[in-house]
């Protein structure tokens, strides 16, 4: 089968990053392709940032209908188009939040979010209602690390991150960590020695997801809130999105 | 004051209905300015609209900030891209959705959503759900108009709404009508005498809750999730987004 | 248009400072009339306060519907007789907790209530719930300074509120303030400025609330709970609020 | 033991119905006094009645404080006043509509509320909410019949709750049935008779409950919200209800 | 009447403290019997332990129903087996945790918990999210003290448990203790004497909740979720409980 | 890898169709072990029944820990014994009834349950709630088929079950469709083909769920409430659960 995994920024070494991550997860006959848009913001942090990635990210979702994929990654922790993305694919599509926090919620009975930056700390939790994950979800934690900077060599990130964690395990009451972010996939299993405890990280989590899901045959509703979207004729710089293109085309 | 009225689809007409509707209920010192973006969606009838109809809202509030706009109504009844536009702007951000809702629940125990298409009821109740509005929200009814026959002269859809207004009332035990497209705008009068129960028409709803605000000198909170976005190049065709320029302007 | 503005105590000197901030922010054509009961508590520090100070308040009401008025603020933090209130108006009806919530609720991803003492926190709590404002109210906070205390010259209760918002921005996640008692309306403009994040006062806000909805024509919804009380006789001290004679005026 | 019944209404003949029923029930050390208020409504049927029968029933809260009254039951679905009178009371308060969702959760995994007038549902599923039972409450259903009809003799009213009460179980998905009203605690047994299925009446499980808690020793927290009203003087016409003279008084 | 008051663990001295303090506060005509099973766990400190403490307390009900009980209690604080008990009974089941909660919640807006192991305190959530009483619980807090040692004679056990309902107090916003545990039924007075607020023990309370429900007549609902057990053949070492044998006994 | 999946019910005939459903969806080198225990019931149609499997399912799983199993499935819609059965094991343990929604949620925005006995429908409800599906489960439906027809050659249960699953469609606002009994496993494909929408069925769901996680190396926690259960002596028939000899083993 062949999944796609979207990292919705414009930062090719984290791409690369999370397909080494993937790959080295995924079964015998599971192709990854990793990808990211060539439009839009180079680090999601924060709502604008996530509204001008999601084009591209669709975009991708849109070619890959075309090159026959079987399933999404949506690889960035705010999940951002994740609606949008299923209007558009007949397999799964996941957000790597969605997955991380749905594997959280089978291994313990809560955990916390050690994230980036404060001000993302409000999408996690919005997230975490909007799967019904709130109820697992003790607590949101900022590292106030930067998202690129988690990918430079010799960066003080690591540490902080696994303070955090302690921190997290020590004063939440949770019993598991969700890495909320997309480019600390690499520190995960660093992280869970450390911690003796699950951490969880959501790319490898949602491409054994969507594999899983496409191994089942179980694809999305295409009826209802996730059906195709309706043709009609965009205007403007956004006229090569218009979705009776991708009608004729799928 | 100035307050930017904007309409996130492409359709001139709607904007300018929109427009008059506001106009007529402004307080004597308030200027309307009723624009929609160039690019995107002439329609907004799903996820994927939405988010392709969010970066030419963007733009228009980048915009406003530098004409010196008091506040922003999005008028959409999905409120696309609030968030990002909530970095954007100093001043209040409202969609016509969330201003309609807090309207109908100070009005009555229990209001019910006439909208336009099924596909997004879905929408109407996450909506309802995020802003605190699900207890008073007693159903999201769909009528199958398209959003654009709402402005057909002599289309039969004023007559189909007005009928799925009689049956909420009849049926959901709700007391009072929300108009879930800014698209019904002008039919709200006409809906309201027909029905002797309260029946909420969002774009007006929002323009006076903003102009509340901002006469109240309230303003967006510029901590956490709302500040600014950060300064960053973005690439390709979305690289004129890049919120580097919003911040040297602003 | 007329507004009654209704703080439900007795104390005069509360009344007029609230109809002097409620009048500097009112619209040209909009008449404020500030009253409070002759019967009833001095204060409202409880819910056994709350209950005693409910048939005054109704008295103003029902007086008010003859008097023309086109709506109503109920200003004391705990909306007290809300309900019974809007079965009497037919205008809107606006509590300041009400309003001063919605309007924290559109500027802010989260706000913290600082109130007077603790033991009306319990009140807070159950209008955030209510209003379905849980989900942004991030904290109540007690300052222990007493409401007839807000408005003695040289008191300390200024500092010892401004103090308490610091500590709210810095501990419970919320980027913006509400202020959880009408003898507080005097105070916001200089909290504002010391916090530099928004402080939502519940006098002006439902002023401009209340405004806003009867410029759009909007009323209560005559359906439902809010319908008129059935016309009854009532028995002893309280005959003359049998709502019998309530109808007739009407 | 002592414990107080108080029909918030001035109607004679409902509360000695209703004490008729609690002393049926009483333990043989239990003193049921069962009184109403001479000031306000003769039926409690909307918010405005409930808000006007209140300081009646404080009153009687109140003088049972003197009379050494080890407890109270407020004996209207619409559990009028309940946290005022917890703040005057040393024991336990207990509301009607309060023991019978106790009551009704403890035996049926869900239950159907059936009440008297349309307009008091929304009243109904307020309380339900607010004691956590709205998990339990699958529905509210009206009658239409009126408050003061059930006690008239000849009167179809039995006939037409009986009818509901079979739909609420066929339709509801409920199991249990809960008496919305004081006054139709009589109709209990034969209604349970002729059903089949559990029939909650509120007047007599509070009292049980009630009743229990004294016996148990348990009383009202007297820190918090339920403390006693701060000692004031009241104006007007209430000045008799001043706390001072209560607090003396204890 | 007669109530089975019915030990999950196997632990006979707890059996009779709990016989003693039922009996304690029993009506004159209530017979208490208190038993214990005499196969599983002799203390329950998990899911594993209430999983295998469920088969000998249900052949405890399950004789009961020959014995004519009239009610039954399940007197350990994570109510094991409570539904299933339900299909058993004809008369009430309640669980002492579900009682002490439902008594703490008409006492003070809030109570805390206080508990044993911390690996309970999940359990404890749990039970008060599935009786609708998580918006009265402020907190649950564990001791870390072993169920079998409240019970030795020179323990520390009564000291730990009174700070930390101290601590409960003054940190959690609550005004009454709910004690986490049979084990603690003795120590109930105690330490309400040191509080000077509610102290709410589960034993009692179930006791006197069940008793209140008996005297009313009401039983478990036996339609729906709680009918009984459909007749069938089980095998093995548990052939004993197969419910055909219940049917034909009962 | 190793995955154990247990068919909490002792019919041999339903454990056997289980097995090849999974063996039909595992990756290569997945061996699939599916047992039930030998003691408890045929069936599970109630908390009564779920109760008496319970000892038999964590016997399987404490044997499964013993064999090096490196996950398990709790073969039965009602999730039996879950949480206890996480007590025992290292690695992950999921409940059909879990890994079924969290599919189902992935991939409609709603979903509905067609499941066996109407008695079971209050189960279903409880999971979706203590997994925090309830937000995406718009109903739950019983067909009245007794899980061992759905077994029978020539049964009409099939038709039944397509018949509910098309009115779920048609009348829930549900866009796939949650099978609620594992012995329906095998009609899945055949109601997916009937539908056109997803139909998810929890034995294979689980199984690839936890195939996913034992491929991600994640375990259940091992702090907090899934800790190993206490070292302890039980007494009389099940002395041979005691958690000591598991420790022991392990």
């Amino acid at each position: 089968m062949r999944i796609k995994l979207i990292n919705p920024n414009t930062t090719r070494s984290m791409t690369e990053a999370m397909g080494r991550c993937a790959r080295e997860v995924a079964a015998p006959g599971t192709e990854v392709i990793a990808v990211n848009p060539t439009m839009g913001p180079p680090s999601i942090e924060g709502y604008y940032d996530e509204a001008l990635a999601t084009p591209g990210l669709l975009a991708e979702v849109a070619a890959g209908e075309q090159e026959g994929c079987d399933g999404y990654v949506i690889a960035c922790f705010g999940d951002p188009g994740l609606y949008a993305a299923r209007e558009l694919a007949r397999g799964p599509v996941i957000g790597i939040a969605e997955a991380a926090m749905h594997a959280a919620s089978v291994l313990a009975p809560g955990f916390s979010v050690v994230t980036t930056l404060a001000r993302t700390c409000g999408m996690a939790w919005h997230l975490a209602e909007r799967y019904g994950m709130k109820r697992f979800c003790r607590n949101v934690r900022a590292t106030d690390v930067a998202v690129l900077d988690l990918d430079k060599p010799g960066s003080a990130a690591r540490g902080i991150i696994l303070d955090e964690c302690r921190r997290a395990l020590a004063e939440d009451g949770s019993d598991a960590i969700v890495l909320g972010c997309a480019g600390m996939a690499e520190l995960c299993a660093e992280i869970e020695d450390a911690l003796g405890a699950p951490v969880i990280e959501g790319v490898t989590a949602a491409l054994k997801w969507t594999e899983a899901l496409v191994a089942l045959r179980l694809a999305t509703a295409k009826r209802g809130d996730y059906a195709r979207p309706l043709a009609k004729r965009y205007d403007g710089a956004l006229a090569s999105f218009s979705p009776g293109a991708v009608e004729l085309a799928a």
